[in-house]
């Protein structure tokens, strides 16, 4: 993780902004567990765990509230 | 999952915005477990997990949240 | 579920809004799961599952967040 | 639960407005297992349940969000 | 409890801020278990899960948001 | 934890915020279990639980919310 993971909220697009929220999600999990093989191993187990991928949807959704604020909900694109 | 498939957050009406909140859960879903011949068998067993079902409605209430700021709370429509 | 089940999240009182908030709460249940008589099934053993009715009672929070803010809390009201 | 049980979110002070947050988390559980045998039987349970002492926690700072902010923090109180 | 535990949101630090939110977490805890024997015994066993701990961090969040949003972010200070 | 823990949540960039709210998280766990042996102890196990690293991912969300708040996103920066 370099220092410029994070350069800005601002982004050119909703979905763009969707996707920030994903990586912002799973920044806290990364740094939490730095260990890379560690990670890939627990993925093999919470792929298949639907709690699993609702709790993680639900740290996106939190995610995205903020990245959407930022972006004054994109209403001037477009 | 196309370039396209969130170009605003703004709807026409809260009903709208209601079923791109439910969107934008499940896509986060999509976007962790890409195998949608997965995500079908996984879907067989929380159909039936209240818990789940409450859970989804938590991660859908959070990006509702987020869609009705976004249209001002739909104040001026109708 | 018709195109009219939320034209508004205008309520005329605080009351009315925390209904809302449970109907809100509720909609994303059955568009997840559609079946009445499976959830009607799933219905009695989460009745008496305290967790469950918790979980319920967060999902209702944050709904009643959102119409709380799109009626400005009802603060010109009574 | 009569027409009057929730007039306002406005209340005179920080507590007041807590306690209000308790009631608005406890109105859901109601409003879900309107049976109140089942509820007090539920009870007994639960309260000594730290997980669940800790998710009924969440609840209410999810609405004494929502009552805070209608009463713009209490800023000109006192 | 007495009357005034809770005089007011604003407070004169960041930090300060920071202790009401963990004493507004408390405090829906303890009435909700008012025995103060039984949570006692129950913090002996939650002291060491993880999970409670972590999810004890995530209403000191949600009430932190609060407290913050009324000192309008100690913007101000310092 | 000294007074200067909490000097103000205001940050040079959207990153060191993000480190912000993961400082918040953590110092609640710490408060609630100030016993540094005993969380040393905890880390093992949860380091590999999925669903904690989930969890502790939502706990940074919540906070990184308030924090980007506090710096308004971050827009003059840059």
């Amino acid at each position: 993780m370099t220092a410029t993971w994070l350069p800005t909220l601002i982004t050119a697009s909703p979905e763009e902004g969707y996707d920030l929220a994903v990586t912002l999600s799973r920044v806290a999990v990364r740094k939490t567990q730095p260990d890379g093989e560690v990670r890939a191993r627990l993925r093999q187990s919470y792929d298949e765990d639907f709690g699993a991928l609702i709790a993680i949807s639900h740290v996106v959704a939190t995610n995205f509230r903020t990245v959407a604020a930022a972006n004054d909900y994109w209403r001037s694109a477009g």
